[in-house]
Formats: C-alpha cells, structure tokens, sequence
C-alpha cells in the first residue's frame, strides 16, 4: 500500500572478509550468487532476487547503502521526486549487478539508500532448483538457513528527522515509536507492507552518522531461532543477545556479532498489520524500562553499538 | 497495493449453533465478543477488529457472507463503481456490528460479499486486556487459541470466472493457480497483501453455486498446528486432513469438520510475495498428482465436500 | 537402573491458597483430581499416578515432602534399608492417597521425603478420557498444559553432604555438578533414569535448612515453554527468567514466582544419558561465570531467593 | 532398570555406498568417525561412543547385525548366559571397533546382535570439539542433524516368539503390542529405558526371516522432523511417509527411504515409562484401522516393505 515493494539489497562492509563471509555462508547458510572484486554477492534461499547481501572487505565496517524497490515505475518516480525535493538526492546510476537504474539518496541522518525499480529475478543453477516451483531455491538447510533479509534497523542522531523523512519522501508507514519523557524520540519502526517493520531507526548513543545497529535474516520459526543460537555458539560467534521475544513488534530474535564486527539478527515472529488506519503504538520511557516481551532486559552494548564503531567506545564483543 | 486491506469478517451458518459454538471457543479458543438473536460474534486474540466470525444458527451451513475492507474511502468507491460496472452488485446497506455502510454484491458463483471501509477497533474489557499494548488482546492461551481469521477457500463452478472478477472488480492479485489438462481452471490463490493466500476459488466437484470450502485461522507457528491436532483428536473433531505441508502456498495445515458441518482449517507458515510483479506459478495436472509438498494425499472429501453439503453426495465425516 | 523409579508426588505449601491453585489449574493446565481438607491434589494430563501435585494451603510457602517411588518391593527395602542405617528415618506410615505404606525421613539439610512403591494408577473421569489408550488422560490444551512433573531442585547449606546421601542411600546417580574455586560444591545434579536430572541440590545462599528452590513441569517442546511465557505475562505471573536454555543439562527452561511464592519451572529438552558409566560433569567457577548456554545471566534472585523465604531477605518479585 | 543399556551401533548394508554415504553425511548431518574396508562410522552429534552406524557397501541392503550395551560386566554375563540357554548363541568375538568383546547371537527370527560391554567413548577432534563440556561433538546443524541413533525396527515372521525372546533372554521391557483378531501379533515395542521404544518387532508381510523394517534417528524436536522432510524433497529421497504423530508409542516420525534402499526414521516425541509396573497397551485390529494418532494411513510399502527387499515384491520407492 505504499511506493515501496521492499527494501534491499544491502551492502555490508567487513574488515574481515575472508571470516565474514565464512559466517554469512557456513552460520547463516546463505549461498554465494557471484563475487566481483572485493564484494560477494549472497542469496537466503527464499530471495526471489539474485541475491538480498553484498558483502564488501573494506577498511572498516557498516552498512554501505541500503537498496529500496519501488513498486512500479510511476511509483519510483514519485519517489524519486520527493527525496529531490528535500535536498537530499544525489542523482541515478545505471544501476548495478541484478538491478536497473538506480537513484542515489541519503536519509537525513547520513545513510546511503538507492530507490530502483528494475530487478532480475533469480534463476537457480541445476543444483539450486528447488522440488516446489513456487521457491526460489533448493532449500539446502546448511547453518540457520536464512530465508530472506528481512529488515534494517540504523542508528540516528535525530531519530525524528530521519523517521518523518522515511515517512513523507519514502512513503513508509509507522507502526510504533517510543518517546522519552524528555519529549524526544528514541525509536522509529516504519514498514512499507503488512510486516510488523523493516526499516527502523534507533538513537545513536554517541551522535555518530550513518551508522549501522542491525541486518536481520528471517527463518520460518521460533525453533530455528533456538537452533540458530546453538550454531553461533558451537562457531564462536558472540551472542550479544539470546533469543527472546521484543517487547515492540513482538518479533523473536537472535542478536550476534559477526566476524567483521556488524550486528546481525535472525528473526521470526512478530504481528501482521491489517488495519490501514492502524494507529502507531508510542511506548514511553516506563514502559521500555521493563525489558523485552517476557522482562528480559538486553546488554548496555545492544543500545550503544554500532559498525563502523565509535572511536574509543567499548564494543559488544 | 490493492484496494483491499484485508477480508472478513465472515458469517457461518450452522445447523448445530450450540455445538458449533463450543467448538469456536473451547476448541480453537476464539472470545465471544457478543451475541444478537441467533448470532454468535467471535474472535481471536489478535483481530483489530471486534471481531471476525458470525457464528449464525440456521438450517443449513455454508458461508453466508465474507466482508472485505477497503484501503481507504477512495479505495471503497474504486472497488463499488468496479463491482456496479460488473452488474453483480446488490446495493448499500447501512452496516452491521461494528462495520459501517457496507456494499452488498455477489461473485460469479454467487458467494456473497460486502464491502466496506470503516470499522470499529477492539476495545477489549478489563479482563482481557494485553499486557502488551501493541496485542488486541490479553492471550488466553485456551484450546488452539487462534489469533485471526487467515483466508476464504469457496468453491465455484467456474474458477476462472469467479478468479478474474476478483483480480479486475476487487483488485485482488493472483499468485498461483492450477490449469488442467484440459485447458480449464481447477483452482486459484488469490491475495491482497504479501501473505501467500487470503482469498482463494477451488472448482466445485458438484457445480453447484456458492459453497464454502474452508475457513481458515492463523496460528503462529506449526507446532500450534500439531498440538491443534491433539486437541481435535481428544475433543472428538474429525480429523479431515492431518497437519501436513501444501505445495501450493506452502502453507502449514490442518483441517478439521466443525460440529455444524464446515470444514475449518487451522493454518501458518507459507512465504511472503515482496515481488511487485511476481509471476503467477501455474501449476499442471500432473504436478499436482504428486500430493502435498511431502507426498501427502488429500482425501477424496477433501476433493468434493463443502457447505452446504450437496444432497445426496457423500459427506467428510 | 536404580533403584528409585522417579520422584513424587510433591506436597507444596501456599499462604496463598486460592490464588496458587488458580495459578496451577488456569496457567498451569493442571487438573485438579480430588480435595482434602486444606490440600488440593493436582495432575498433568500425562501424570500416570493420580497425582504429581498437593497443593496445600499453609501459613508459610515450601515445600512439605517429595515422594520417591522405589522401582520393586525389594528395592523398596534395599532404600529403607540404606536411609535407616544413615540414622536420618522418621519410620513408616500407612501411606497416603493412592499410594501405599511409606517410610519417611529427612535428608541431612532436612527435606522430607517418603518412599514408597505401592500406587494407584489413575482411572480417568469420563470426560477426561483420552483417546489413544496409551495416554492416562484428554489432553485439554488449557493454558501451559503441563505434561507431568519433571524434577525437584532442592536448596542445602552443604550440597555434598545431601549430594552424597542421595548416591549412597537413595541409589542416585550423579551427572553433572559444580565445583568452586575453594573445593565447595555449588550444585549436583542427580538422576534415577535416563533423564538427565530429576533431583536436584543447589547451595542455600543464607544457609537455612530443607528450603525449596523451585519445582519444574514439563512439556514436549520449546515452543509450549515460549507460549508458558506469554501465559505467564498475561496472566501477571512474574517471570524470573524468561525462556533460554541451561549450559547445565541442557535443559530448555522457563521460571516464573507462582502466587504463594514458589518457583514453578516449565522445562523440556536436555539429553538422555545412555552410558552406565558416565562420568560425571564437573564445572568450575570459572565456567559458570560464562552464564547459561547462549549467554544470558540469571538475575540474582535465581541464586539467593527459596520458599520458605528467610526473614528479611530480598524477594523474587 | 533391565540388564541392556542400550541398542547400537547398528551396521547397515548398501548396494549404493557413495550415495548411501552421502544420504548419512549430506542429509542426515551425520559425522565420518573412520572408515576401514567397505565400511563407514558414522555418528550422530548427540552420540557418546564413537559411532552408532557402520554403513557397509554390500550387494543387498539390511541390517548386518545390532549391538547392545551391557549396563555391566555383570549384567553382560546374565544376558550371554540367558542366550546361550535358549541355543541361539554364535559365541564370543573379540570386539570391534571402538567396543571390547562382543557375543554373538541371533534372535528366533534370525537377526544378529552383538552383546558387549567396554566400549569408548567419543574423543572430538579439534574441529568438532564442542562449547558445553555435556555434549559429545560440537553441534554442525549440517542437514537434518540427527543427534543419535534412537530405536531399531526389525520385522519378523513369527513376532511373538521374537518379542518372547526380547523380554526373557535380553531383559526388555514390553511397553505396546498389536495382537490382531486372530490372536497373532503383528508388532511389538520394546524398550530397556524409559524412552518409549528402543526395539520394535513387526510382522513381516512375506514371512522373509531377518529383515529390516526401519532404523530411527533422533531428533530434539518436531520442528526438525518438519525440516528434514523439507531436505528429503529437495534432496531427492523418497518420502514414504511424511510427518505425523504414531498413535502407538506416540512418536513424531517422517519415514524416507536412502538410495541403497533401507527405510530411514528421522523421529522426536513420544512419552516417558516411569512406571515400573506398567501395563502393556494392547491396541487390537479394529483400533488400528483407524490409522495414526491424526488418522493418517500410512502407504501399503510401509506394511510390506523391508531390506533386503524380497524377490519380486514391490519396492517403497
């Protein structure tokens, strides 16, 4: 119901690729699609894209850009029309591997984003081909055997500029918000489809830009979150946060760190929305203070790291 | 997307009010939201609405109508002009419990259905009140504990009749159906949100005009649908189909007769269509005599029963 | 291969009658099969015995004696036998409601226990009469529908003293224990069967003598754990820690503080012990510092809070 | 509580060892212990001896015999002596890989077991050392990670005199039987343990002696039954049966069969004997005919079907 279709892919930056991409495919279970240079290009295997992450050795880490799919081509042009009236357009490119012509952004906070319509749809090589034909791949359960990337959730100095810019130039929708007793916002979940959220924006503790909290993978279920949580620890990934139901969005989690230093989720769950007129939730400083759904309060370093890491600042691993 | 956010509420009739009612709340542990003259309003823990079954007693069973909420008022008008312009339409009525002026009008097969865009949200009474404020509703954990009314499976006698006047009249998109070898249409999953299926037009063995197949509620994970198993089984429902996986959506099920006579299916899992301009999987005669995703084979009812039964045809149970 | 065939019935004492019987037949799922006096006697749907639970409403929390089941006459004896040398009897009784004579006595920090091997098999009303046969009861699906009694964790000033009187006079089997830095014992986890712990010692933080740290339920799977805590949430049960998994034993758990202030575990998972001659597990205080299996760190109150609770400490909740 | 500690290793034939190997490693995430000859060990990750299964390539299929595990020298002893009686012993060997001297024997039916006592235990190799010191290798999560060897189904022509055998030579405990209208026996479950079946006895339709009906591995939940019918479907291994819930015994199964032809459980679930003196469960012939717990029928394979497959008769696959 709105112009976005979905966002993604994302480029990811590691300091380690060698050990980063050994998690995304041996731990999360992604399939390599195509390497170009320092960037691997991976796939979950429900992506109907030829691939959601592209993995790039880098200097340091974060999050390079993150792709937004319009709905149709009017749709992207309405798009493109409102990120140029604020300011912060920065032209089209021709695209890139899988995808046409692509719009260049960033958000009021600093992260890149680039608006696009056209897509290549993934066609599998024979010992991919999946039994089902609506799959888009061989289900081939190695690691957590993520499905898809699901969502993003960003690191704002402004969490209100950057949510009501996500809301009027992107046309996302926002399901729920918390709002300190100080008046300001600490946390934004938006969502261009039924899905509880997709992009979400947290406050970032030191005021950095363009910063990165999370990726987050989806898996069909619960179980798989637990089992995902058995393969992180039996391969040395540190487990920021165990898996435990969120308070808001009331999506399961599973919170690690991968080798380059990025915060990665596997995810499930959550609440579909429905209702188009559904009013946002606004949780308050109170509420927040008693944890996640079942009291579980997460680590200091869940609510203050980010990649690329704040000079000095202590990191989650 | 579309200019439906989403169907129901639906109303069921039932020969057997009392024992129909038991079921819907001991069995799949939905709430009564209240009660008019032989009308049983009901819901699951996670409707926004005050409630999306009507439970009616009458001398017969079967679908009596299936509600469809427009996106918004312009939304409403597009999809009313669109259903008038097909000469199928009824006419206004001024609403109904919690729903306000409602657009009557017919499907091809002669199901009927109403139109609608404003409503009521939940207000739940102390007792029931969530401890989470972005729930509807407290979770009550009784019986299967459904948390919303999924999809509408009705029967037709043209499929592809009834399947294209809800693609052009109410805006619905098609993700998969099942061609015969013959050329003719045996099926169609149709929806108008990313979720897999919400509406969807199975051929009526019979030819007869506007059966129900199945109404389906969400549950969040299968192990709900085993366990909702157990419950049928110890609570004397027949078993029609047993949990298992479709090919076709892939949606995790488990189908049951209702005391009344409707088939009543308690249903999660399948996928997620991000893809704008997702290609319709067609699927042949000869893939679909390989059964279910794992091989199962539904059982001959499963083929040829519905509500109202036809007189003299075999019934599920 | 011992001689104990497992432990219970267990008698918990409530200041809180009403309001923990609710607690065990709403949120629990239990049944109740029969009231004495101030004692309510209460049952999972998979208890084989006609009990697992007496509930008795007192003016203090705890737990009044945990039953042991000896696995034959003769072993019977052979306990009885080894408890009596050990000078900790009390003597014999005619028994109790189902079960036969039973012979009382304490353990060295106090506990009272009864062995016995004479029992009543439960014969299930009419309308809680399954329908596999190979099942004691209906399973009825209401709230966390606890399978059975799983196993008792006991707090003692010295765990080795009444560790080792349950290997030696008891015929325990010992698994898994921890050792601190100082040579104390910290906890021993002990089992008559297979089952990786159905007794349990663990340090009594202020010293006191018989108290109880918690009484664990236990269901089939994960997900029935994870739905106890929406239970628990909704029903203002206050969860002590939320749903994660043991590095001891592996057992998958969830604590909550019933209202009469004992702590109820709901549990499943861990593994089978298949080898006669496992060595026993010895962690270390170091080991233990790293919290359970992915990380998370029980509260404080985890390690300090027992029922009765001791005059002036902190509580649980 | 009997004289068996438990069953296995199993050593299974295949006239397909590549593809059989790569079933055992690739699809069931079982682990390369060794390899000597024409033989594999492989084990699953839960498994304390160095393996469970000797996969062996052959020019038929079957199982080559079945080891059983003393709970002591001593109970070793009574259990040779007890066979040697009944004039089915073959005698003493010096042991095998990873086991001390084993006694040779056959069942009435003709299958050959192993009796032993020593054995070692796993010692993980680096790479598979695992993070809780409580678990034998690390967790891999590759495929349907099966976490050990659960149960054995052989198939006999005369099942009383088999399940006779079971019970008074080798000191199982009988838990269910079949007994049909004529007072035959068609099927026997037996266990050592509390786990509901470890050797199961049923009627081989042609009256073929030694046969195999099923190996079973364990996994910890349904979900990954459910998971690995989705590995079997795009791994290409014939599904014979899709998960579902057995009525006898209760266990969760999904039935396939590996490219060298023997039926493969992957299976969870099920119930604990506490119960000394249970009664066995007697189902009659009318009692099956209603299928599984959830009234599915299993295929007619699954009632003819064995290794090695009998001249002329249909195969499962």
């Amino acid at each position: 119901m709105t112009d976005i279709a979905h966002l993604g892919p994302v480029e990811l930056l590691t300091p380690e690729g060698e050990r980063s991409l050994a998690f995304f495919t041996d731990v999360m279970g992604m399939e390599i699609e195509g390497q170009e240079g320092a960037t691997t290009y991976l796939r979950g295997w429900g992506d109907y894209q030829r691939y959601s992450l592209a993995l790039t050795e880098s200097d340091t880490s974060g999050m390079a850009f993150c792709g937004l799919r319009a709905w149709s081509p009017e749709a992207l042009e309405r798009r493109v029309a409102a990120v140029e009236a604020s300011g912060l357009g920065d032209g089209w490119t021709d695209g890139a591997r899988g995808r046409g012509p692509s719009y260049r952004f960033r958000d009021p906070d600093g992260h890149r984003f680039e608006l696009y319509y056209e897509v290549e749809r993934y066609d599998p090589p024979e010992h991919l081909r999946p039994s089902l034909k609506n799959q888009p791949q061989r289900y081939t359960g190695r690691g957590a055997a993520v499905k898809r990337l699901d969502h993003v959730n960003v690191l704002a100095g402004d969490v209100r500029a950057s949510r009501e810019f996500a809301q009027q130039a992107l046309d996302y929708r926002l399901y729920e918000r918390i709002e300190l007793d100080d008046g300001s916002e600490a946390g934004a979940w938006l969502s261009a489809s039924i899905a509880a959220h997709e992009l979400i924006y947290t406050r970032d503790a030191y005021g950095a830009r363009g910063r990165l909290h999370h990726l987050a993978f989806w898996v069909d279920t619960r179980e798989e979150c637990l089992r995902a949580a058995d393969l992180f620890l039996d391969n040395d990934i540190h487990i920021e946060a165990a898996p435990s139901k969120h308070a808001i969005a009331q999506g399961f989690f599973l919170y690690g760190i991968e080798p380059g230093g990025n915060r990665i989720e596997v995810t499930t769950g959550g609440y579909f929305v429905f209702d188009p007129d559904q009013p946002t939730v606004v949780w308050t400083e109170q509420e927040r203070a008693k944890g996640q759904a079942w009291g579980v309060h997460t680590v200091e370093s869940f609510h203050t790291y980010g990649t690329p890491p704040v000079a000095g600042a202590p990191l989650a691993h």
